[in-house]
């Protein structure tokens, strides 16, 4: 969230904060899971979602703030289609720079600043020929099929943002910036979809066994309560009940999971694994 | 939304939309029921939530997009709470031109295009004097009271964004634009916080009234089904079926409702009237 988007984790509110969640440390020593890249997670976001707010530059040079729906590309690069009736589709054939920021609607209640976003910073462009225009035509339908409506009528036209840079802000403490190219050849999550609906049965109907995954295989073997918090296609990250206070670990999959129903086994081999 | 921002009811699709949504006209003359200006829906909106998307200018001029949490001042200017450690945040200092984008999370499943939103247009200013700043401080901390975490932390300071310009866009065929002094003035709609309650309880409990209200009092005699997708200070918006095809039509309260309880006490006015 805007406040407190670039709060850095080893910046200089790394202590106080640390000092506010007062986390414990862990008893036993564990391997680093595996966690998304900053450009996954930039992928990921832009790839579960298809409104977002779009960036533009006015007459005057003034940014010009807008909602804004999108397509998406094979490579990450979102697809607008816009009239030049709307603001920001007079702006585009002027200066074609612009960003766009995606926020991830959370299914947790809670701080509405502690959600993760992303914003792509490039120019936008009309397609570069004839089949980069149909990709895009069919990748924005694909996103928004109402779009039929009005999408061939003569004052819209379709623009693909060539993304330069990114910046992810996955809530408090989680961010980073990276590259375009670095962007375009990062996966999105497979999983995400499911991610949700994952966390909550979990915590519904396996709260023993987050808790035996805490004590064995997160380095946390006097967790008295465990709940997760979010799941991915690497792990699931898990807030901590200890005699010493609150803490967090997070437990890696046995393997990146690639299918997008792939979180019921990967949990169940760690339930196991935890069982010994 | 973005793509279809600003197709005007009486723009170059007009007809097409027609012909699309294919609506019967009332069979009887009724007046037009008072409707909020788009001052007041702008002003209805940036109250009713308090996280939108604010686009800044970085250091060689292009737009950045973010996702910012805001407070309200009684004017209806938002006041930031930005961190330099942020790119808007470094941004505001160099050049405070800016715009806020907010949409209202619709309740009603449907176009995700098809829900208001309003752009601020203007520049950000540092608070003018310590009474303001004390009252920006008041404003945000209302908002987001967990801003109390970090908004005395040094690299953290408020802003006031000073509207020159709004566009209010409240979905396929609503929206105009109105100038900052009309928003200053204009009041955020009291009931707004009832509405989505009132509309789903109007059409769970008690669809027989708004059918007759339709038939006696929307100039519909022929409806034979109506449904609320709408409720203001002012009246109720209906959708009707009709022999004749779909229909829409608005009712107006007897008076504007002041009390932000007061969707109640007005529909079953209408409802009385309706009886005859």
């Amino acid at each position: 969230m805007s406040t407190t988007d670039e709060i850095s984790a080893t910046g200089p509110h790394a202590a106080k904060k640390g000092a506010l969640r007062g986390f414990a440390p862990p008893l036993e020593e564990v391997e680093d899971a595996r966690k998304r890249t900053p450009s996954e997670e930039a992928r990921t976001i832009i790839e579960n979602d298809h409104v977002g707010s779009l960036a533009t530059l006015t007459e005057d040079g003034s940014p010009w703030a807008s909602i804004v729906g999108y397509g998406v590309l094979g490579n990450g690069e979102p697809v607008f289609c816009v009239s030049t009736l709307a603001e920001h589709g007079r702006n585009l054939p002027v200066d074609g720079r612009a960003s766009l920021v995606v926020a991830r609607p959370s299914a947790i209640p809670g701080d509405p600043l502690d959600v993760g976003r992303v914003t792509l910073l490039g120019a936008c462009e009309r397609p570069a020929d004839e089949a980069e225009e149909a990709t895009a035509r069919g990748a924005f339908l694909e996103a928004l099929p109402t779009a039929k409506h009005y999408i061939d009528f003569k004052d819209f036209s379709l623009w693909i943002l060539r993304v330069e840079r990114t910046r992810w802000v996955g809530g408090f403490g989680r961010m980073d910036s990276t590259t375009g190219p670095d962007y375009n050849v990062a996966e999105p999550d497979p999983v995400a979809g499911q991610a949700d609906y994952a966390v909550q049965h979990l915590n519904d109907d396996h709260a023993e066994s987050l808790l035996l995954m805490a004590q064995k295989l997160g380095g946390f073997s006097d967790a008295t309560a465990a709940s997760c918090v979010r799941a991915d296609r690497y792990g699931i990250d898990l807030e901590l009940e200890t005699p010493r206070g609150k803490a967090q670990t997070r437990i890696g999959f046995a393997e990146p999971l690639t299918d997008p129903d792939g979180l019921r086994a990967g949990t169940v081999e760690l339930a196991k694994r935890a069982r010994g």
